[in-house]
């Protein structure tokens, strides 16, 4: 092996292997996923606090929104604020502007984007005090300022859920589903998902939380987005088998700002209700919780003659290019390079060499070389 | 046309085609589509049921979420348990683990992930009977476990829903609409979406699940989900009269397994209130339903000079390729090539047999040839 | 510098510095990006109107769905129709098939699509009225239709929304978060985003709209869609730094056709009570708003050798194709081209009379050349 052919080989040989094996270049590739998500979270909790006395949580109390989307969240802790009503009280002094020491601190009718009402005029201040908060027009009693320390709904960690996704590749009419095909009824009240049994999508929520290197009761505290990504590399050409669901699990809210002001996941949401007279009020709830994201990615390749062409024809445009590179190198920057150069000119350069004798022994101009003869075929492989 | 022009031919014209005309090689294209769906579904059904006397349903009772966006969801079928209030009751006997003969079978305070609450502690057995169920605390009555044989919501089949879909190629700042632009205020209010009538997206919910080769009523009665994808392959050196909306619609959850454990499509919500006491109650709802997924795709492509030259390159390289291809094939490959090869090379050799002829024929060194004669030129054209 | 020398680099340059520079060929490029979003409302406003008396709207009132997802809907209008109860009324006259002049135009237990109810067969006429509308069985008494003229919370404009966008770059194992890294507790209470303050991504949602070149007073009349698109295009090579979130904001909905049927977002829900007696009875909102998409794109690029090499290939390839290119223009197309294709035979030429001469000289003819001697090196430089 020459240095040409040696050169010629390093070149080549890893863009090769990468294009046609790793890259599938044979292949024609289609990345346009249908996906369906169906989700179902089941369990059930209970709970005694001095506010909402003994309370069994369910499904529809715990889940929100209740559809079962790709996006769903999980109550872990709330604070409840019930009845409140369209009235006048104090605003928090936790809000910026409420505090106040006489009236004239409280324009009315100004409205603070942070507070809960609007101003009405007045200083609010207990007996004896120098300083209240101003009184506001708003859904009285506000919420009370306090955050939590144990999360309410801690045994949220044993709720189950369910995950089924179906996909469907259009272009090559092929669908499959990450739940196991069976008719035993039994199978999907049981079993868990676990990496030895990825066709059985039902997750207990804490182990989800902890493939995601995160403590289930600590995210519980203050809430947190989890991302479950379901990624399927489908290769048609080794049938439907070769086509399986990849889980991962990753925490998406920021968790390297544990302790930043931008931290957990909470929202607040009121349930309205009538009394007697039709005069409304209603119970807000601020919840923290853990919301899932289930996101689904998915490429599937199958043999084509046309990328196929195209991928051998690069290919080679690719292996020109690498003995043009190797001529460069070794004619242009390689200094020492007359050894090589000259063994490349010297072909023609003996040809002639080669005509021109045979010219002035026979001394015939019309036919310098008899037939069967084949002096250029010999100079390939003569060597000085 | 000789061996090689026919070899290149063959191999360079459907790579060619298929970079230039197919693809679109001279385009730039951008599948950076900002996409923007709205939807409103109308309809009004009458039920008469003995559990819910007569009753109307519109669109804030059927629609789940109400707010019109990407996924809608409309009920067709219901299981309602009104009147649930937080206290003991008699567990379901479906649920695994709630049937007792005595009361040390139900530990206080267990709780089942698929039960309707945790026990108490006591079996409830009828008079009479050798077993029962253990009594829970949870949401009382729990619901009935009783699957439908007939979609409450049948009429949903003439409802329509229409769907409005905007679309954006910031990169083109190119804007349209999937709504014929009219200033007719009765186009929109009686037109329906045919294959001919590209421009009306108002779909009967019936006529839509039958594109998808499903029948509604049987689909209504468990629920299902429902994928309309629109695809945007636009054209825009064409005008935008070529960039058309295509529908698709298919069915996205698992229709193989429809007798499987994990077929339709189903969910809790509750509806909450309180009494004069201030107690509060709630009614479960069980809703079976079609959930439709609206999924917009698209790509713009425009001429842009880059990719024009990028792939002229490219398609150049291939040319090269090509004839490089061909080469192998007719020289190393062919057994019988000698008089491909020779004729070849036969070029390099007679140039030079001329070149010694005019030398001798002259006698000169200096100037081997006089000006106006191409020997080379001629060369090109000689045949052996 | 020759004709094919500046042929070649200007067919040449556009294409290299495009694929490398511009597109930074040498980089592996990942568009796999995982994000999060969420999104949380401040502010409060006060109404007062003849049918709601004095009321103040918090998040919980005007934020739906409450969640704080990526998609996010701002009360700025309202139609209420409180206590709605299931019962007989009139229709209204606007539906299509209610107005009537005898019973037999309302058929029993007909439905009109756009309508509110069914039919009850009986038509309702004001007393000395030739025409009236249909009785119907429905929510009663049905929405007035009207449309509004005035925005009820105009005031949304001066809300605030903190949009929090956490993505991740799997490939590379690296996360990003939009909101400045900072332990200032007070850092996310005062600042608003600015062009010149990427990293407080707190919006106030008048200047959101004006970013989209649209009123706010005039899209909450009757409603909208706004795109919020933040873009992370990430050299990893160049460190965290370089990778910034690129905000844009856009109208989704068709702000063309503003007097069109099909303009404006709204849509209808409904909160459900129950009497001292257990009959429900509900409150109709005719909703109408501010919808805010949160859409998130990205690309991460980092060094890597296989990119690399196939893109050094490639632009060879290139090269290759433009060295064709040339002397295709040269050769074949441009017709006094006689100088250039003399000039690149005669190298042959020229080396073969000096052979022959050398040979004439020396009466040699096994060594043709003396060592040290570089005739064809000579002639690269001979010019005719």
């Amino acid at each position: 092996m020459d240095y040409k052919t040696l050169c010629f080989s390093l070149f080549d040989y890893k863009t090769e292997k990468w294009v046609f094996l790793v890259k599938k270049g044979y292949q024609e590739v289609n990345t346009s996923i249908q996906s369906s998500v169906i989700t179902k979270v089941k369990g059930v909790a209970f709970t005694n606090t001095s506010e909402l006395k003994e309370r069994l949580w369910d499904v529809a109390d715990y889940v929100i929104p209740s559809q079962g989307e790709n996006v769903f969240f999980v109550v872990t802790n709330l604070i409840v604020t019930p009845n409140q009503r369209q009235s006048h009280c104090a605003e928090s002094s936790r809000v910026p502007g409420a505090v106040c020491s006489q009236d004239s601190d409280c324009p009315k009718g100004e409205a603070v984007i942070t507070g809960n009402g609007v101003k009405t005029g007045t200083c609010l201040m207990g007996a004896g005090n120098s300083s209240g908060t101003c009184e506001i027009f708003a859904w009285c009693p506000v919420e009370k300022v306090s955050k939590p320390t144990k999360p309410l709904l801690g045994k949220a960690e044993d709720f189950t859920v369910y995950i089924k996704n179906t996909i469907c590749f259009p272009r090559f009419n092929f669908s499959k589903s990450n739940v196991l095909q069976t008719k035993d009824r039994s199978f999907l009240k049981f079993c868990r998902f676990s990496p030895d049994n990825h066709y059985c999508p039902i997750f207990r929520l804490g182990t989800l939380v902890s493939y995601t290197g995160n403590d289930f009761q600590e995210m519980a505290l203050e809430g947190g987005v989890i991302g479950i990504h379901i990624e399927w590399d489908c290769d048609l050409d080794r049938g439907p088998s070769a086509c399986e669901p990849q889980y991962s699990f990753r925490r998406l809210d920021n968790r390297f700002a544990e302790k930043s002001v931008s931290s957990g996941y909470n929202f607040r949401f009121a349930k309205y209700y009538q009394d007697a007279n039709g005069v409304e009020f209603r119970t807000l709830m601020k919840v923290y919780g853990i919301r899932f994201d289930v996101l689904v990615n998915g490429k599937a390749g199958k043999f084509n003659i046309i990328p196929m062409v195209i991928n051998v024809g690069t290919s080679m445009a690719l292996m020109g290019a690498g003995a043009f590179f190797c001529d460069l190198v070794l004619i242009y920057l390689i200094k020492k390079s007359h050894f090589y150069r000259e063994k490349k000119f010297e072909q023609v350069r003996l040809s002639s060499q080669k005509l021109l004798s045979k010219y002035l022994a026979n001394g015939k101009q019309d036919t310098g070389l008899s037939a069967g003869e084949e002096p250029l075929g010999q100079v390939q492989t003569v060597e000085k």
